[in-house]
């Protein structure tokens, strides 16, 4: 097991908190009980990763004379919304939870998401802690602090900022994960290598087949890497004023992307993949970026079976769709573009008939 | 015009703000110009303090080129639910607020607490600017950063810690507050006195005649001199995880009243002023505090034209109420006693059988 310390800086942060990374260390209660601060949590889950991981959890509690109550959500980003919000507020005054009953998270970045703004908000925030049962939870959402919810009108609207006191990313439980969103979470760690990390790239290009086919040494390392990567822009940047807007590479056009399509038709990653390839060919239209390694980009998504083209819709909608986004300031569209494999940049003025360009010329699918 | 500079603990904050006091500042451009980080604003307000001052408003920051958006929500504690809450969420998406657009608060401690909610929320968090326009929210409920909305089964359950980037509290809108209104928030100036301000105490015995009479220069040293008191605790303590907690004085009780009551039968100030005999004549039965002094403490509440007798509920019912209030910890309700005026303590470890015959011996309304 590998413990990773992620600290805030200092003048937003109230403290630094481990992640722990490892296979099978769910049943390790020595990893929970130091942040709990009475015997009582309340456990937030889904109707597909309850059934597979909550009792555990629970018995490893039990064990030590810690309560859990239980509060099991219907599966889906289509019910990040207030209605299953306010289940999770409902059960937790029903069940007497207090500000010091700790709040977990058992599941994805939806999960985490709902759990985690439920805690920011309970009687003003109280302890929460993370446990990410999918890749993309593990080596992206359940890191940052970013909690929050869907609007009918826009993609996590809704939502604060809050850390977790402990995150627990246990690989076993990526066994059952399926194969198309295994896959989507590999676009989040390429991301990493992209904007910040060279070597990581190259060492995802050689072991992207081990990867694929989930070899638990390669897993591990690789999301004992993501997360350091993670932690390195949030520890730098927790508000998301500067660096930390890098890693949004390919999500302007992936959000664009899902809320064209209704959500959950494309997988949050998938969405990721295409929009990234998009932004490289962007990056290269704007001269910053060579053809060579637009086409390594291309190479290493495919080996991931992640998508590389986006689904056919107008320019316009698409433009539409991204003016709305929450990066948008003063109008203006900011884009996270790549000057290397391995360095990114933001930037707020690409010309309009570039990026037009960009959209039209992209091949589509039928 | 008074300036106080309210600042949080160093390790929580984001920054300190300035609160500005006077009489007819709300006209004063000036004032607001330098928090705002672009030219577009949301105000959101009531239909009671709409039609009063927000013309005022919007002319002011128009004739500086200020965009305002205004949000008007139906006026009562009845509405602070979610319903209301993403009321301000659809009008800020529609009207394409971004996340450097300003939400100003125009209204009393509802409207503060709805809009600061909204503004900690949208997006992860908005600058946030307050414009109280009613006593108990100049005095109290805008200072320190707590904002939130009920939840049927409690109230204030759900919210943030989200401080604004000013506060100004102009005195001349209290002018059109009905008088029970108006008298409902000296309750909570009383309050400074009793919990740490002896001098200030004094002060409002003598001067209370003509702080009900709204004598203007009484009036703006009355809420001057509440910022300081609340700001002071504020800054030691964010997060009420110590000497906050001394604010609540008369509010375990208060909250169990207007509960009871159904919100807004009794005004929020009247429940605390009862609250605060109650908890006054347990201090006494606790040894804490003589009754030459709660008797003091009994007179200037009456010239206050408060209520000084708490509604009659069986005791049972009382305690019932009280164990859901937000600052039950392990089960254990903790009350704040006054030693002598001036000072208060924290105590969780009242006997059942004080607070049964506390509450069974206080004269209660037929």
């Amino acid at each position: 097991m590998q413990t990773i310390t992620a600290g805030i800086s200092a003048e937003l942060s109230e403290c630094s908190y481990p992640i722990h990374v490892g296979s099978g260390i769910l049943s390790r209660a020595n990893l929970i009980l130091p942040h709990l601060i009475q015997k009582k949590v309340a456990i937030v889950s889904n109707t597909t990763v309850a059934p597979l991981y909550l009792d555990k959890l629970i018995a490893t509690l039990e064990s030590h004379k810690i309560i859990s109550v239980p509060i099991i959500l219907p599966d889906g980003e289509k019910y990040k919304n207030w209605q299953t919000l306010n289940q999770i507020f409902d059960a937790l005054l029903t069940n007497q939870c207090e500000r010091s009953t700790t709040i977990i998270s058992l599941g994805g970045g939806v999960i985490g998401d709902l759990a985690g703004f439920a805690a920011a908000t309970y009687m003003r925030g109280v302890p929460f802690i993370q446990i990410p049962t999918t890749l993309l939870a593990q080596v992206d959402s359940s890191i940052g602090g970013k909690t929050g919810i869907n609007h009918t009108l826009g993609k996590n609207m809704i939502g604060a900022f809050y850390q977790p006191r402990m995150i627990l990313a246990d690989s076993t439980t990526l066994d059952t994960l399926p194969k198309r969103e295994f896959n989507s979470g590999i676009a989040e760690i390429i991301k990493y290598g992209l904007i910040r990390d060279h070597a990581f790239f190259d060492w995802l290009e050689k072991n992207m087949t081990k990867l694929v086919a989930r070899d638990h040494d390669v897993l591990d390392e690789a999301i004992e890497r993501s997360c350091k990567n993670k932690v390195e822009v949030v520890a730098a940047d927790e508000r998301e004023h500067g660096v930390r807007a890098l890693l949004n590479l390919g999500h302007t056009f992936g959000h664009a992307i899902e809320n064209a399509m209704g959500y959950g038709v494309w997988l949050h990653g998938e969405a990721v993949a295409a929009g990234t390839m998009l932004a490289a060919k962007l990056s290269q239209r704007m001269h910053l970026i060579e053809s060579a390694e637009v086409e390594r980009i291309q190479r290493i998504f495919l080996q991931a079976e992640l998508p590389t083209i986006v689904p056919k819709l107008d320019a316009k909608k698409y433009l539409h769709l991204m003016e709305r986004d929450k990066k948008v300031e003063g109008g203006k569209i900011r884009f996270v573009l790549l000057k290397s494999i391995g360095e990114a940049t933001v930037c707020s003025n690409v010309p309009i008939e570039i990026l037009t360009e960009t959209l039209e010329d992209s091949p589509v699918n039928a």
